[in-house]
């Protein structure tokens, strides 16, 4: 019933004429495998039906006390990592372009250096308006997303495109204050590290850049995922005058305030592994208590570091719980299903694979066991590693933590009844006075929606704005907090039932299903769309 | 010719249908009057074919050395003598609000109290989804601006809407550090005075305010003349989800860097002149130089002050230009067609009037004492007036200079050929200088279109966009820097040939011409087409 709800819902939205067919094939084919799994889900509304909750983190200015506290994850952490396997190995320029701290006063403070990867290989040239690529860098290393971002190397080159990776302020080698940790060590020096300060960078660098290769007519389409493709989408709506469109991939920007359930989502988490194997998801829902239990024994937390085969003396159930809980948050997110090394080398569909340990130990394991056993999936695929750190996050993610206690608050709960997660209760009061703890600043967790909106967007946007894609798919858990309803002809929504986080950003290969292949081919489609308009509109006033 | 091309232009426009027929009636009533005085005008493109020049300052932190420098001038100076003849006394209550001093960073700033002005009177209430209607208050005192924007309290009780005059950050009472002395001290406390916190603060404001008063959904109006019709236009573009339309009376949005000819300003003020008279266009055009002779003689300058009757001795001719250069400019600006009191009481046609001064003496009088004669028109037209005080501003324009030596630089030139002031080329280094010297400060001439866009409006918010109105007198020298042809089907231009600065706010009178009426008239439907519009769209979406 839900599902058939949905699927009219989507149906019967504007599209864009040109892509009726595809759009059509896509979803008929996705409203097949929809069915196989979400007969169990819990209603929340039209926009968030099957949905849950999110992340967590070892806050790394200081430890957080107990209940621990679930900042949004996303993936920058591993941008640290950019030695790591590159998806591709794209040929660019490194440049820099100095910035100012705060695009939004006239104080006086300190430049910086932005760092910015540029390839003008395929440009077609300002003579004939060739378009430029922008991908709006995200937390982290803007190497390691360029390395991730196969997809618009890939289509660069039938374009004619310029490809610009600008680093987003406070990361990578981006940072204020002369090193990152001048730059990160308190509040004030840590106070321009927001959203639209970012955008203004990358609309700075963008005119300037248009300015000295002489082609400010060049039609700039926008690209991002996650956080930069929240940053995408906004910098559309915001920029008009700047870029063209915007692909904003697995962009929750509606994970705001009430706009969606706080238990989103844990519950998509939590439902992604259900559907695998609903034996899994128990034996997950039962091991917390188990853990605990466990960890209140004598000996119960030397046991657990040997059970877990832990690289130091675990001191605290906590730490392990937020380990695991770790695991299985990114495992929804790079749920793929072909096999890959994004933040860590994986088989096809781990979470499939995760269940398959967990489900087929033999009979008498006990629940505990039967979590390391598939928690070495994530950790441990290669079988490399001899004893794990609980602390995942070596790089720091204390830039992404500041944002979620200052402008990104996205409140996460994790409901009894539909997560496998510890029921959890997101409290803003105890949020803030522990954002003040670790950072000495108080979150402004309206200021988001005051500034890019997100409360009725349909109505909003329905006859102002156009030209973004919104694309999720569904098994990703940022999908909830996303726009999965075209909102009118030309701000649409593309869903994908099989698909993880930003997908369709990540390189072509081999195994990639017959749904990423079209997926694609209609995201290229809409953007040749946006450029021949923007041409034909430029046509007709030089001929006035 | 020239006449031609623009006629056909903006009737060729996309036009809202339901106005079709009012709008026609309008432009060709404006086509025959508008043929009466463009015969002579030089052609600077398509969309500033009427146009000339701007004003000046006796900047207030320091006097400014010759050449003088041409600040852009709005009205803002005025807003400080609220004391003086009011248009009309609209009843609301005064109320202030909490604001960040910096919106875009979380640098611990002091707070400041933004004073707004609200009448529920003839509000529909939450239930009903009463509309808001919100002045963005611009560089002066709000009190003033409330007294003379008749318009909006007009029509609020057909409406029943709501009425909010919020006050623009660093004029009138909203000041921080806790005084105007405090606030103005240097470039550190001045630095927060810039249009994008103003916007912030507005959004803040009404966003709080909707949900004070529980009417999340009541549909927002805004608007603004002159720089507030600036802020109006940017605040729908830059906040659609919170506001559902502008209406942008006389905002030169378009009056950065080279999008305009510098000269527009000030070809339009002595346009204005010689539609009326060409001698008198001649004969001040010929004063300069008299001046400047009279003031280089023996005991000239001792002549100048007892001709021009000044109070106190004149030091340099150039303070005296600079204050028949403003007389001037501002004439071109309140041009109105029935005698008011907008910033002095002036007769109806003033230049009009300031030309048969001039034009009338005996023969044989001097161009300087005619001058003089003129400009009384302007400067004692009650006849009250013993001596003159040249400086023009005792309330302190040091707030408009500085947004002028920060963002808001608009470049102002006067050519040699078609105007009637001294020939002047904007030079950006010298003004950079200046600007330095007199405030600390570099300017940012390219932030505002980088921020707000300009350069290729059309093209950038044809598809982009909704329910704004432009409307524009080309009397008013500011005319030239506007959006004077329709962009969308809802991104429209109002443009009336015999109207001055925002002539269509003030409230209406027995005095007003056909065309005043029917401009209103146009206003009030398009206003009530986004409304009905937005209730049609929630009962959709009420009824999904």
């Amino acid at each position: 019933m839900l599902v058939q709800k949905r699927g009219s819902s989507v149906r019967g939205s504007a599209w864009p004429r040109r892509l009726q067919k595809l759009y059509c094939l896509s979803v008929e084919q996705s409203q097949r495998t929809r069915q196989s799994y979400l007969g169990t889900m819990p209603e929340h509304g039209l926009c968030c039906l099957l949905l849950s909750l999110v992340i967590i983190v070892s806050c790394s200015l200081q430890s957080l006390a107990s209940p621990t506290y679930r900042f949004p994850r996303f993936l920058g952490k591993f941008a640290g990592q950019t030695e790591s396997h590159p998806q591709i190995e794209p040929q660019y320029e490194t440049q820099y372009f100095e910035q100012r701290l705060d695009h939004f006063s006239f104080a006086e403070l300190p430049k910086f250096r932005q760092r910015y990867l540029i390839s003008t290989e395929h440009w077609l040239g300002p003579q004939r308006l060739g378009p430029i690529f922008f991908y709006c860098g995200n937390e982290g290393d803007i190497v390691w997303f360029a390395a991730n971002s196969g997809f618009i190397w890939e289509i660069a080159p039938q374009f004619g495109a310029m490809v610009v990776f600008p680093e987003h302020r406070y990361y990578g080698e981006s940072v204020p204050f002369g090193s990152k940790d001048e730059a990160y060590k308190n509040a004030t020096t840590l106070s321009y590290l927001t959203t639209e300060q970012a955008l203004a960078d990358f609309s700075v660098l963008l005119t300037e850049l248009k300015q000295n290769l002489s082609c400010k007519d060049c039609p700039v389409v926008l690209f991002g995922g996650s956080y930069g493709g929240m940053l995408a989408a906004w910098m559309r709506l915001k920029y008009p005058h700047i870029a063209i469109g915007a692909l904003a991939s697995s962009a929750p920007i509606l994970q705001f305030e009430d706009i969606v359930p706080p238990e989103t989502f844990y519950d998509i988490v939590s439902n992604d592994f259900r559907r695998e194997s609903p034996s899994c998801f128990n034996y997950i829902k039962l091991s917390w208590g188990e853990l605990k239990s466990k960890g209140q024994t004598n000996n119960g937390l030397e046991q657990l570091t040997k059970t877990y085969r832990l690289c130091r003396q675990l001191n605290k159930t906590e730490d392990l719980s937020d380990w695991l809980d770790s695991a299985y948050s990114y495992l929804a997110m790079v749920n793929y299903p072909y096999p890959a090394n994004f933040m860590r080398p994986l088989p096809a569909h781990p979470i499939k694979e995760v269940c398959k340990r967990i489900d087929d130990c033999p009979a008498g394991t006990s629940i505990l066991d039967r979590i390391y056993e598939g928690v070495n999936v994530y950790y441990n695929y290669t079988g490399e590693a001899e004893c794990f750190e609980l602390d995942d996050d070596p790089h720091g993610l204390s830039g992404w933590n500041w944002q979620a206690c200052t402008e990104m608050v996205m409140p996460m709960s994790s409901s009894k009844e539909s997560s496998m997660f510890p029921t959890y209760d997101f409290n803003y009061s105890s949020f803030k006075e522990e954002c003040f703890k670790n950072f000495g600043v108080t979150p402004r967790p309206k200021w988001i929606t005051t500034q890019f909106g997100g409360h009725d967007i349909h109505g909003a946007l329905k006859k102002f704005g156009s030209n973004i894609i919104f694309s999720n798919g569904l098994l990703d858990p940022w999908s909830g907090g996303s726009v999965l309803h075209n909102i009118s002809e030309s701000i649409v929504s593309l869903v994908t039932e099989e698909g993880a986080h930003h997908i369709d950003l990540r390189a072509a290969g081999p195994d990639d299903p017959d749904w990423l292949v079209e997926q694609r081919t209609i995201e290229i489609k809409l953007i040749e769309g946006w450029i021949q308009d923007y041409h034909e509109q430029k046509k007709a006033a030089y001929s006035m």
